[in-house]
């Protein structure tokens, strides 16, 4: 066991912080509440973006790059929306040696701004659809932060869509809640739940938000994308019109979809372990690393011709593995595994003299410490076919730990036993109403995180007030 | 010629606004001197990042994000830094709703962050060097702003470096100067000159910083990236120390490089023509576009069919062309050349009837409009070659454009008639005085843009003060 980290067992929140520190992932800054993302976990961040732009692109979209700042007579122009997002703002009110006529914000979002370009640039249906994503970083003055989950300033991709018609902007809406469900589950090997936002949990200005949510491993859900249908009320506020097929002036449908650094929050919780990260595969910047091992100098040309020879085989694999060779000298094997270890490098090839001779490495596998030797001959199939055992392993332990922690509970009594007894996703009638979600929020810290799409339509009672309810929707405490 | 683009000889700043707005690559914003990078814009930024990217990494960088805000008094540490950043700050005075107890000022460069981050991180010259690379947006506040050239809010990278010895920081320095030489010649086609700036002319904090710089076809110059030797500047400011290899306490040497969206606008500005933007094949989002040509609806299905399969073919060539259909049929053939004209797409090949029976498609280049019938038997290899010429082209063009631009002259009279005679890259001896340069910046606007590597060591006089020079160093008006 890694003496840096602490067990989860015994204190999550700080096993938390362990692995970010002992995988050099993270750092605080001396601004209160930004973050250093440092290289290991930027790679995982460079990542996450590849695959994520790549199918937004195959999607349509394209990316531009709008201001940081905003003037702040701009936030306040949709009602919801300022409420949402004043009490966060950042705000610039000098600049150049000189006070500002007017205060500029720095943006916590871009539906603002981004709604005032494109009342300039859409004058027809012909400009439609307008599908633009950007990545860019965000500022929400947060009292208490988390690294990854949590933090003042953080990296994310928005992406801003108009549309003709409503129908076209909720497709948009839950094509791209697709796209993220898909990208969560097949890249990062979590398993989420996709459902809308009740209606007091909406994104300010949006007429309906969906989001999809991941049980960590401390039962706690995390909301990890989000996907807003924002209807015409960013339309209105800033005047996005467009003539219509008809030859009618008609306010465009618009929406809005994000993701965050906080996946990498949400990787860390649900694959670590007690010895500290573990990345899925497919999500690896490094996939496999090569540790070579020799007690005598005069074996050490032997024992790197052969790791280099392996190295070269696995980036010759179709797709090419991402495959790095630790070749520090200064270093104990020991200390180098212990090193792979923490920065959740998927799979380890540890390579001897004795693996020289036979031609092959011992892989050990940094999910379930499972050695096996491989030799050369096969390791262009074999290496991959394990990688590809790691990730649906990954996935499917998570998949069973959250179905062990979800329950369908009848009565309020029972839902906080649930909570009582650690926790968990807590399928549950409720009214509709906030009065109700708020009281069950005071007395438990459990909030609705979703009304899943996969709950069947199922006639029940409130579990608080009796009122009649159609459907479970999904508790949980989260972060 | 295009309508809506301004000639050059009539009025180049126009021609370059228009250029831009013609070609959707950026916009004016809401927020004075800040831009919106439009899609086509983004596309030509996001492929220089990818090449430069590659280079960073092969190099042996790695990339981390630090924050966006910086405590008002870390830019104080360095004198030099402060003097020369103060006056452009952005400054942040509330967040949260309230009153911060010390301001924070948006980052204008992240020497001072990083450098205090670095004092944590690095203890031994075990941690040495470190070689991290951020992609950011940065902020200085600008009186005169122009779209890409001198923005409020710019997107940059921001390498940042930490060494055992001198030798080492400078070799970096120089190293980086080197990447960005070759992939502004190779990629973006765009001939530099590389030289040391003059002390005066130097980045405030550094000890040493380089630039390269390029000529505009007005005659300007244009100064693209700059690396910069710190010293152990930051490095005492900031107690960046490590224990060196002899057990004591150093300072590290540390050194700071970058490029910017500037460079969009020095492609504009080195190879666009009257009818707009030009992009090197080498850089081009899309490198060849199709247009189908049909008057009649029956023609319609066998043209598409043999787009399609010039597209296929092109696509398979090794390495990738990036090639677009374009399958508007709401537009004219004229209408779809003069969209791709005006983008800059070095290569379009139109498809009509008479190409499907040839088996062929007709290509006409962006820069020199030649027009060339190439068969899809010899497509795949004739196309890459097309591009090939192209990009030697566009090069060629320009550094002819520079020689033809480029004087050595022996007086200041001399100096000041080739400025009225229109300028250029004007060599000539200087005393190396921070009075004899300002003296001719103020009467002429012309500035020492770098001292030259490439230029001998000359024994002259200054044209000014008859002092004796060493070399001659490279004056212009500039950006």
């Amino acid at each position: 066991m890694a003496k840096n980290i602490t067990a989860r067992a015994e204190n999550f929140p700080q096993w938390y912080q362990d692995v970010i520190a002992a995988g050099e992932l993270a750092d605080h800054s001396p601004v209160k509440g930004c973050m250093v993302i440092r290289p290991t976990g930027y790679a995982i961040w460079e990542a996450m973006q590849a695959t994520l732009d790549r199918t937004f692109k195959e999607t349509g979209h394209v990316n531009a790059y709008f201001p940081l700042l905003i003037p702040e007579s701009f936030i306040t122009k949709e009602a919801e929306h300022v409420e949402g997002f004043a009490p966060e703002l950042a705000v610039v009110t000098h600049a150049g040696g000189k006070e500002l006529e007017e205060n500029l914000v720095i943006r916590p979002t871009s539906e603002t701004i981004i709604g005032h370009m494109y009342a300039k640039w859409i004058k027809s249906y012909r400009d439609l659809p307008l599908l633009i994503n950007q990545w860019a970083n965000v500022m929400r003055w947060e009292l208490r932060t988390r690294l990854f989950l949590r933090t003042t300033e953080f990296l994310w991709q928005e992406g801003h869509t108009a549309h003709e018609t409503y129908e076209e902007a909720q497709g948009e809406t839950l094509k791209m809640l697709q796209v993220y469900q898909d990208f969560l589950q097949e890249v990062c090997a979590i398993p989420v739940i996709a459902g809308a936002k009740p209606e007091h949990e909406k994104f300010p200005g949006a007429r309906d938000t969906y989001t999809v949510e991941a049980l960590m491993q401390d039962n706690k859900a995390l909301q990890i994308a989000t996907s807003h249908n924002l209807g015409q009320n960013f339309a209105k506020a800033f005047e996005i019109k467009y003539l219509s097929r008809d030859n009618q002036l008609e306010y465009a449908w618009t929406t809005s979809w994000g993701c965050t650094t906080r996946m990498i929050g949400g990787v860390i919780m649900v694959h670590g372990d007690d010895d500290g990260l573990i990345i899925p595969p497919k999500l690896a910047p490094t996939q496999v690393v090569i540790v070579p091992i020799f007690k005598r100098a005069e074996e050490r040309e032997q024992v790197y011709e052969h790791a280099e020879k392996i190295k070269a085989k696995l980036g010759q694999v179709l797709g090419k593995l991402r495959v790095s060779l630790d070749s520090r000298d200064d270093l104990r094997p020991s200390d180098k595994f212990f090193h792979w270890v923490q920065r959740g490098v998927p799979l380890r090839i540890e390579v001897g003299p004795m693996d020289v001779k036979k031609q092959s490495g011992m892989t050990v596998r940094r999910d379930n410490r499972a050695k096996e030797p491989v030799s050369l001959e096969v390791m262009a199939e074999r290496i991959p076919a394990i990688l590809a055992e790691i990730q649906a392993g990954l996935y499917q332990t998570a998949l069973d730990r959250r179905e062990a922690h979800s329950v369908q509970v009848e009565s309020y009594a029972e839902f906080k036993e649930v909570l009582a007894q650690g926790g968990g996703l807590i399928y549950a009638h409720w009214d509709g109403t906030r009065e109700t979600a708020q009281q069950i929020q005071e007395e438990t810290k459990a909030t609705i995180r979703c009304i899943p799409t996969h709950v069947p339509a199922e006639e029940g009672v409130c579990m608080i007030s009796g009122k009649p309810s159609e459907q479970r929707v999904l508790f949980a405490q989260s972060y």
